[in-house]
């Protein structure tokens, strides 16, 4: 969701917010601090939507018992190359870091793992778990249930499907992962909520209406679902998103999925599933890096459209903005500040931007 | 690609037809017959574009050298979750086959396993493999690389991508399992064709022309490249899948990429990758149905928008249409029909359609 410009803050300082108010709800700092690293990346890599903008709904999921702060997380199935791992109902951010370092473990022989994941929550983007992956020189897969079902099935006109995000990283000879991470819709809801407020109409491939046709009012919009990406092809996707995110785990789908922002006392049961490719038991690295080299020197080297002055790669303009953003700061939107003061403010820690 | 109607073909006969033309370019009868079945699946399951209309250049291939009609496919790397297959340029078709067999095979102690391919060809549909797996209750993965380059990276105007394509498909408690088969782009490639000689112009998300930027003039985007679906997101997704697809088994990427119907002479060298979850590894195979069930009850079962009598899940239409076809016969394009006829006079095996 775009944020009207604000002021820009210290990624230290913001950091030291987000784990701090974690530690008043309870949960343990060391976990906060992975926690915290996770959910501020999103931030960092200019994927506003995904991070500190859901802080406030997930202390507020843990004030309201709807998320538990302390859990107890283990595996209760397992095999050399497959676990079931349970949440206990953990912030979806330190699950999956659990469940992404259960699969790289387990790759440690060499071998294809995948981990299936219930009992947990919202955790932020997908891509911060493939590429995990990656720093091992493994190919990371990370697909995940959305936490509020936005979607309709092609022909229908009822939310039983999420937005379903997924991600896969490749390691590659630079020093960033070529990662996509990408959700079934066309447009983020975020993009019908600014439209919404400004009174604009929206494309029509955006969104249907609550009849599921296609509209271009905003305010019905959403009232309806947004529409997936190549129409049946995303809604196809989304479905398979969903279906390995939840069917080997036992975490809700369909009509059981909650409402992340509208049931704060339930607990969600998300699931995940994350896996792992270890590149070297294909080929040798070297290999490999050289193949990965040609292959982004020719995406790269292509003649460009007019106007255009760059090609990236998926993954590298996020790698940019991160790398400038641990240094500059992180610009937050001003209602986004005044949130994150009103959170400070109810547990006693400071939110101090310079603005 | 729409053919103009034209007969319906008996589904035996245009089985025979197609094993005794690729027994005369001496394919061995027996892999002739994998290879067939295959094939006319797809125009079976209503995938008329990657069915028999496909069949005279994979002949012309074969019989021009760029195809080797009799391959000693090979394993050239394993370990027991993973293997490097060597399709010795053999038919996509058959190599697909063999490679998502050894998949299942390497799978049979509950393990997550992988199979990279390269030297092999144009593979028709990728829902054909995926679903092999679900016969054995495996979730599967087919990835392979598109046999020609028609896309461009987001912002550029040289055609270094393929359209790729991918499937995964999931056992289900009904006859048929619920597949996603999607390539990247929003429209296949042969509706713009269509529309060019039709002389009708075309929405604007379809292509661009040669120049990267969007075009409706139908002549002018067969210059240029098909759009991806979601714009970015569908680049990223078509950069991924060819890169699953060729980078642990070393096959052509990029500007190696060589074109199906342009260079009949030289080995394509194209690349798949194969993949299978066992799901009594996660949890009993009673439960997942049981899960499985609730799931597919809650797609079908959504209000439906005005005018849609049904819900389908992704491949139960393709289901319901392979069984009509085998008893009632397969619809082919006139000139389709004409195309089989002279292959057949080429290579002495009379194709009768009784029109």
């Amino acid at each position: 969701m775009e944020q009207e410009s604000g002021p820009i803050i210290a990624y230290p300082l913001l950091r030291t917010f987000c784990i701090d108010v974690l530690a008043k709800v309870k949960v343990p700092r060391d976990e906060a601090e992975l926690i915290v690293e996770n959910l501020i990346e999103a931030d960092l890599r200019g994927v506003g939507s995904h991070g500190v903008v859901r802080f406030p709904i997930y202390i507020q999921r843990i004030a309201d018992g709807g998320t538990n702060p302390q859990p107890s997380m283990k595996i209760v199935r397992e095999t050399r190359t497959t676990a079931v791992f349970d949440g206990d109902n953990g912030l979806g951010h330190l699950v999956g870091i659990r469940a992404m370092e259960l699969a790289i473990n387990k790759a440690s022989e060499g071998d294809c793992t995948f981990v299936a994941v219930r009992n947990s929550n919202h955790f932020g983007t997908a891509a911060y778990y493939a590429e995990m992956a990656t720093r091992h020189n493994l190919i990371g897969f990370s697909f995940t249930i959305g936490a509020i079902n936005h979607m309709t099935p092609w022909g229908g006109a009822e939310a039983v499907l999420g937005n379903n995000p997924f991600a896969v990283a490749f390691p590659t000879p630079e020093p960033f992962p070529i990662v996509l991470d990408m959700a079934c819709s066309v447009a983020a809801r975020g993009k019908i909520i600014v439209a919404a407020k400004e009174g604009q109409p929206i494309p029509a491939d955006w969104a249907t209406g609550p009849d599921g046709l296609p509209t271009t009012n905003a305010i019905e919009a959403l009232k309806g679902f947004v529409t997936p990406v190549g129409g049946p092809k995303g809604y196809a996707l989304t479905l398979v998103v969903g279906l390995l995110s939840t069917m080997l785990s036992g975490a809700f789908f369909g009509n059981d999925v909650g409402d992340l922002y509208a049931k704060t006392t339930a607990a969600q049961n998300s699931g995940h599933l994350f896996g792992v490719l270890p590149v070297t038991a294909f080929d040798s690295l070297e290999i490999y890096k050289d193949r990965m080299a040609r292959a982004m020197a020719d995406v790269r080297g292509v003649k460009k459209a007019p106007g255009v002055e760059r090609v990236y790669l998926p993954g590298e303009r996020e790698y940019l903005s991160m790398n400038t953003r641990r240094v500059d700061g992180i610009p937050l939107g001003r209602s986004l500040v005044a949130e994150l003061q009103a959170l400070g403010d109810r547990y006693g820690v400071p939110f101090e931007a310079a603005d």
